[in-house]
């Protein structure tokens, strides 16, 4: 395994700035809780699927000052007893959070830091970069997914990801929403996940012919997979994959052939056709070329003979929407007198301010039934548990209001970190990824299409609604 | 500094299987010569930034399988043999790139790998992955820094960035190609960029308005900047800075506000009369939020008092087309008989036929100007700077010929390993930028408008595009 990186200085600068305001101004040990949360789901999607929360724990458990980090500090003008202070610096916050692989929706707390202002503050470039980040691609998955059903998908986008560590936590949040293999062979080795891939173009071009190449290739593979449109594919291609799965058969499981250019409609027709005429009739038709959910529904709708998807740039940067606007926002202050106080940010948009106060997110199905039927965020002394009923209250259309009995209340945010340490029993990557395709058949359908999805029903307690709007109406007052 | 990660299994799982394939099958120390390139400019642009090189050196020097990769790759399947072909592995061929922060352009190969086959194939994967995403950012930031002029340009795309190293190089890229900082410390330590931040609406929650804030941090800092938008910008956060500004005149210096939301146009005339009345004629006014250089240039039009612009999501991301196209292709490869031979892919596409052959680019200038001329692209036999004219031709338009003489000829490719070994020296990352910037004021103003730019010439020589029309010729007759 590759060496656990110390990511502190993973951070931005205005981090550092403030918590050298809270520690010289003497707040540094006040409690605070940030949320981090996303205001909008991602291509118009109708949820979207978190994921980050083992990239959080690799990166909490490695978080310390360094003396690197300190002379670098120093020499962008950070005094000597800061720098003091820092070097004993040891994360003591308690963290919760939503499990990766959850079903989530916009304006959810997906992660909730309560500890000194100084440790939620300093972790805040690094989480949203973090969540942003995986959450995007494990929603474009979840959605691709969706799509191509019960067919193969298979992750080729290292080469187009932003960088390194986008090709391997790229691949795993794409691995958590259904995605059955990557191409990125370190990104199995770091996760576990299945790894998949035969040959290039250029092993034809070396071997100058489709079936010089394919006669090497199944001549030192147990399995193979052949790229048939090097130079023709229904002509050369093809035919010289069949000429080596037949001549071969002793050496290598001839699983079928791959197309990366062309009309993918009618070419698959062909390949098809070509593959069942010389008796392969089980052999499997692999696509890839900038696929991704509309494409691949296209090509189904036009019943394109494809077996196998690879799909890369489209994924693995979220390519329609490259970035997840997730934020992080102190909810709750500890005020002089050692009271908790909520906290929000103003904004001539209402849907921009934020909700004060540490909160739980409570997921409700009724008590005959398994799918979802909405969620609840309330504050965090409210306890659905050992609630008769609920009071949903929509503040914007009080019409819609209604009370559930017979329901079942399962919290969503978990705590992970409990004063800096690690309580939380990671899952292994295939319990994410079971949990993820139980969750989704959970979610109606309705919520679940690819265009024009209903609105995942969120609520807040009248109680977390009454001290927003307090807060608005105190605030302003002092303007 | 962060110890250098060993990334070798930073590869698509094809490439191990083609490598077992030609060690194998015997071919494996046959020489072969791979080239990078991208087919068509990003963000429609007229040209590109190279960026990735360093990413390249510092990936090569690490390049070994480790007993931990080997390992895993035992466990997914391979043998025994071919393990300890990999164990003994090391790279040793020569790799030629375009210097970092170099004016390029379509069809151009940026990186030429020649070696065994073997070490031209392993390094496809990262190449790309490296590549692809920095030359993107460099090429947004270019963009950016166009509409910018000489304002100030700060990178605060951390918490947006696709996974953290693209926070890093993305950041990096941005400085090649002009940005002034980044908020990232760790890229700051990394590459010895500038880093820039001072606080969040956090500080000002925290403190619980925004005189308590700014005034808190006025107390502790040399420099202030004060975020004015988290209540009330006109009402409360201009007010107070000003205060705090006055009042704290001896502990801090004032250097402006920055806005974060609303309109940016009005607010900031508004902002800037505000200032002007108390008396901060030089003070600045920060910008941030989802900007661009559509979004920046529309604000210059309607003259907003912006002085320094901190732009985050779009530019690392590269937002309106979040991966480059950037390809790998084998074009020659030495056969049985010790002779090299140029390889192509073909495809219906001919715009994606790749150019058979080892070449080099000639940067064109005439004699009596420094302005780019245009680029050659030709073998790497053929010597420009011997020669007495160049004949620009243009297989599509003939009528375009023309000859040139009295010009100056720069090759742009260059040795950065011979035979695996570093032998380049690589410039500090100020003379990298510097290098783009006069770049960038030699070519020409009509191909580097934000719209519609004229397309720079590229000329293939006449001997190269014969080798590629006979070779496709050769390939059509043996199908």
């Amino acid at each position: 395994m590759e060496t656990r990186r110390n990511l502190t200085l993973h951070t931005d600068l205005y981090e550092i700035n403030m918590i050298e305001t809270y520690w010289r101004q003497h707040v540094a040990t006040r409690k605070a809780v940030f949320e981090l949360y996303f205001r909008k789901l991602p291509f118009k999607n109708g949820y979207a699927i978190f994921a980050g929360l083992a990239r959080i724990i690799e990166y909490l458990e490695q978080l310390k000052f360094t003396n690197d980090d300190l002379d670098y500090l120093k020499k962008i003008g950070y005094q000597a007893d800061f720098l003091n202070y820092l070097a004993q610096y040891h994360f003591s916050a308690t963290v919760r959070s939503v499990p990766e692989g959850a079903v989530v929706f916009a304006n959810e707390p997906l992660i909730q830091v309560e500890g000194n202002i100084v440790d939620a503050q300093l972790v805040e470039t690094a989480f949203l970069n973090f969540v942003n980040y995986q959450t995007l691609i494990a929603t474009k998955a979840a959605r691709i997914k969706n799509v191509a059903g019960d067919d193969l998908l298979l992750e080729f986008g290292s080469r187009r990801a932003q960088e390194t560590d986008a090709a391997f936590w790229g691949a795993r949040a794409a691995y958590i929403s259904g995605f059955d293999a990557t191409s990125n062979v370190k990104a199995g080795e770091k996760f576990g996940i299945p790894v998949s891939g035969t040959h290039a173009h250029s092993l034809v071009q070396a071997f100058g012919s489709d079936y010089a190449a394919f006669k090497a290739y199944a001549l030192t593979h147990r399995d193979s997979v052949f790229l048939v449109d090097t130079f023709d594919t229904l002509q050369s291609g093809v035919p010289a994959a069949i000429k080596v799965a037949k001549e071969f058969k002793n050496q290598t499981n001839f699983l079928g052939v791959r197309i990366d250019s062309g009309d993918m409609a009618a070419l698959s027709k062909q390949v098809r056709y070509q593959l069942d005429q010389a008796g392969f009739e089980d052999a499997k038709i692999y696509a890839s070329n900038d696929l991704d959910e509309r494409t691949i529904l296209n090509l189904k709708m036009q019943d394109a003979k494809i077996d196998v998807w690879g799909v890369g740039t489209k994924l693995i940067t979220g390519f329609d929407q490259p970035a997840l606007g997730g934020v992080y926002k102190l909810v709750a202050m500890e005020d002089a007198h050692g009271h908790m106080r909520g906290t929000l940010k103003l904004s001539n948009n209402v849907a921009k301010i934020s909700t004060p106060g540490k909160k739980q997110i409570w997921r409700i199905t009724r008590k005959d039934d398994t799918k979802f039927k909405g969620d609840y965020i309330a504050t965090a002394e409210e306890n659905l548990r050992t609630a008769g009923q609920i009071e949903l209250f929509d503040p914007e259309h009080p019409y819609m209001n209604q009370t559930i009995r017979d329901f079942k209340a399962k919290p969503l945010l978990q705590e992970i970190f409990k004063h800096g340490k690690l309580i939380y029993s990671q899952p292994k990557i295939a319990e994410i990824r079971r949990y993820t395709a139980t969750a989704l058949e959970r979610l109606w359908p309705e919520y679940k299409r690819q265009l024009n999805p209903q609105e995942y029903p969120v609520h807040l307690s009248r109680k977390l609604y009454q001290q927003k709007i307090a807060l608005i109406q105190q605030i302003h007052q002092t303007l």
